[in-house]
């Protein structure tokens, strides 16, 4: 019998790690990224880990030949680590041998090796299993990897206790027209459309949760900021003293993940050209002032008066960075009639909720507020409504013995990441994006 | 208008920080789990954040009613830290004020505030909302939640890139019985059984990739170890040299999930009674010589040529402690025509694969192994499986384009949680467990 004691290979270098060994020769492996075959020599470009590293192939001391070597091929190789000024890296590696691991069967039918990827969007996801090769491609889900270790290590810091709450559910919960439904053993079923009601059961439980997982809606809008599954990153905390509190803790997760990225992702942002915002304080405005200032600047009436349309709020966010800098702005005390039913209303005017979304550079990112914690209320609230509270008894089950008073909210990954780096379409930054029409791959 | 800026609340006293305060009087929070009445005084046992906190009522120095305070009542109180030799935590908590911010609307129809929840498994789960308020079925997902954050520490230090792959899938993937249908905009779609196809593309953009996140089984099975929606811990590595390499990493996986507990989940493991598992190494043996060492030493003649019964996995993992002193043991080599077909055949002998479960105190917990890698093979395999290319264009566009050799694994984080806590049915250690007949709360 052998035994696995979790032992480590060891031998192998990290681009990373390279400047270190300047003069060694090393063992190295990567995808061929580009070949630029010059007069004698070639420079061989290696897709690493989380580099593209420069290494020269020459007959002087390469000793195989240059046919060996083609783009997507996988290779390890052994290869001098020598200084050079003009590579940005300070260095660059001489191929001394090469094993070749794996070559594609084919030429590619798609470039990914050149600065930017030339083809329309709806052809780069055809191609994503290769397209996400693209240096550039690449860095905008390392960057999205970087903005969540930054909200882990918030929630973390902050003690939130993370869950994971179902995705399948039953009937009767949010419900609405932008649900899938499937069969379940004979039952009705339905794709979960935030944690909701779980991450409030769950808050009489640990205080504060966090969730980030898949989230789905039916929605028939086929635009650029919509995805009918993203990844909603959820939070839910109970003994607040006023909804604001959530604001507070928001804009210290946004400021973590600003950390994060700035202090650990500075390769992939060099990359995409990103300049990270500055992020003091988020201006908080209500819903109704909102309005109006859109309304009197740009001399734009609204169609929709208990809601945004798209173009107010880009019109709004543009306002807020010319007056105050901000290029995030809270927006406060929604109508109740566009708000769930488990929203808190304001005791002052009840028209209004305890409730905000959070817009950056001109789009809803966040929806937050605080939720209803008495039974009465939540029961009063859903007859007025004319719910059934028979269909919500497991939701009511927590009101009914006992809740703290609590709130949350959900962010959405691919809308903030987008958004971040600029990109005109959200679907740029979910790694296989699903819409009205695209399902694969 | 106001401006947010990240400020936290202050002066509110996690139960962790107040035997730093003796002597001093402090504001907390939290539910009443129990009252005590005694004669003259009450304890009031209040569940904080993680911990629950001796709280003592008395006419001499409590300014308020008894009365006012029930059982899952929430409070705000002014407190003061006494020092108490009597009491676990070396101090208690005389009240002196509360303001209790809700009660309960009725008597709670289960008894959560036992040292153990004496109902049944399936009225524990119908009650879950509020039988997870029980210290001890907070403690499991607590720990549940450790076991992530070991696992997330090891990636990180290992430097794979965490990836969100889509639940909704197309149809023609890996198909087979166990799939939950659904219609998506007038196409069929199906939830996805694992991030497999996902993560295996991924590995040729960033080496080695994660996802902890919900897969789907539409299983009809109803045992104590299946869950119809669980979540799946999946990593997929690049450039490795054997499928031994994807245990080794495996090993330390676990390592740092068991070191994460023992270093900051103590409290949770002694209110559970559980001892971790001491895990040097784990042994590795064949599954055809692990098959006969079942049949030869319990005398046990399997119907299954090719698979283990449940009974066999228990029964080898009964031998191998007996004889190793390991509770977990790898075994490797299964054959090629119980593996899918991505699994790779050993080159020796076809009809078994580089792969391998792990099997933990009688349960498989992982099921992993190296994928094949090469274009022409994988056609190769699955036109012997009477499979369609074209229904698989997206998936083999990346042996098309060439692919290092890479493997992966999934483990079950609900599997490994429940065998870990000693529970007899995996429905524990999952929040709001999904199976054949339940979908709700």
């Amino acid at each position: 019998m052998e035994y696995i004691t979790g032992s480590r290979k060891m031998g192998v270098m990290e681009a990373e790690e390279l400047k270190k060994h300047i003069g060694e020769t090393l063992q190295i492996h990567g995808s061929v990224y580009k070949l630029r075959k010059m007069s004698g020599f070639a420079f061989v470009l290696l897709r690493m880990r989380r580099a593209i590293v420069q290494c020269v192939y020459s007959k002087e001391f390469s000793g195989f030949p240059l046919e060996e070597l083609r783009e997507e091929s996988c290779i390890v190789a052994m290869a001098q680590v020598v200084e050079e000024e003009r590579s940005r890296a300070g260095y660059e590696l001489r191929l001394l041998e090469v094993q070749v691991l794996s070559a594609p069967e084919a030429e590619l039918p798609i470039v990914i090796n050149q600065k930017q990827l030339s083809a329309s969007l709806e052809k780069q996801l055809d191609f994503r299993p290769i397209t996400l090769r693209n240096e550039k491609q690449r860095a905008v889900f390392k960057i999205q990897e970087g903005i969540c270790r930054g909200f882990r290590a918030f929630f973390e810091e902050e003690h939130f206790t993370e869950i994971h709450t179902p995705k399948l559910v039953s009937a009767g919960a949010e419900g609405g027209a932008n649900v899938f439904y499937l069969e379940y053993f004979g039952k009705q079923a339905y794709l979960a459309q935030s944690p909701q009601f779980y991450k409030q059961m769950m808050t009489a439980v640990y205080e504060k949760v966090y969730e980030i997982g898949p989230v789905f809606r039916a929605e028939k809008h086929d635009t650029s900021r919509h995805l009918n599954e993203y990844t909603g990153v959820d939070f839910e905390m109970s003994y607040i003293t006023g909804f604001e509190e959530l604001m507070q803790t928001e804009t210290r997760m946004l400021k973590a993940a600003l950390r994060m990225l700035q202090e650990e992702y500075q390769e992939e942002l060099a990359l995409l050209g990103v300049k990270l915002p500055v992020m003091e304080s988020i201006p908080a405005i209500r819903f109704r002032e909102a309005k109006e200032l859109v309304a009197g600047e740009y001399h734009r009436e609204s169609r929709e008066r208990d809601d945004f349309e798209p173009e107010e709020e880009a019109l709004l966010c543009k306002w807020m960075q010319k007056h105050t800098g901000s290029e995030f702005v809270f927006v406060t005390h929604y109508p109740s009639r566009k708000r769930p039913f488990y929203a808190m209303e304001s005791r002052e005017n009840p028209a209004e909720t305890l409730s905000f979304d959070l817009l950056f550079r001109g789009l809803e990112i966040t929806t937050g507020g605080q939720r209803i914690h008495n039974y009465r209320e939540q029961l009063e609230k859903m007859k007025n409504r004319g719910m059934e509270a028979e269909d919500f008894e497991s939701f009511l089950m927590m009101h009914k013995y006992g809740m703290p008073p609590h709130g949350g909210l959900g962010l959405g990954l691919e809308r903030f990441t987008s958004k971040l780096l600029g990109q005109e379409n959200v679907r740029y930054a979910s790694l296989f994006p699903r819409d009205i029409n695209r399902l694969i791959p």
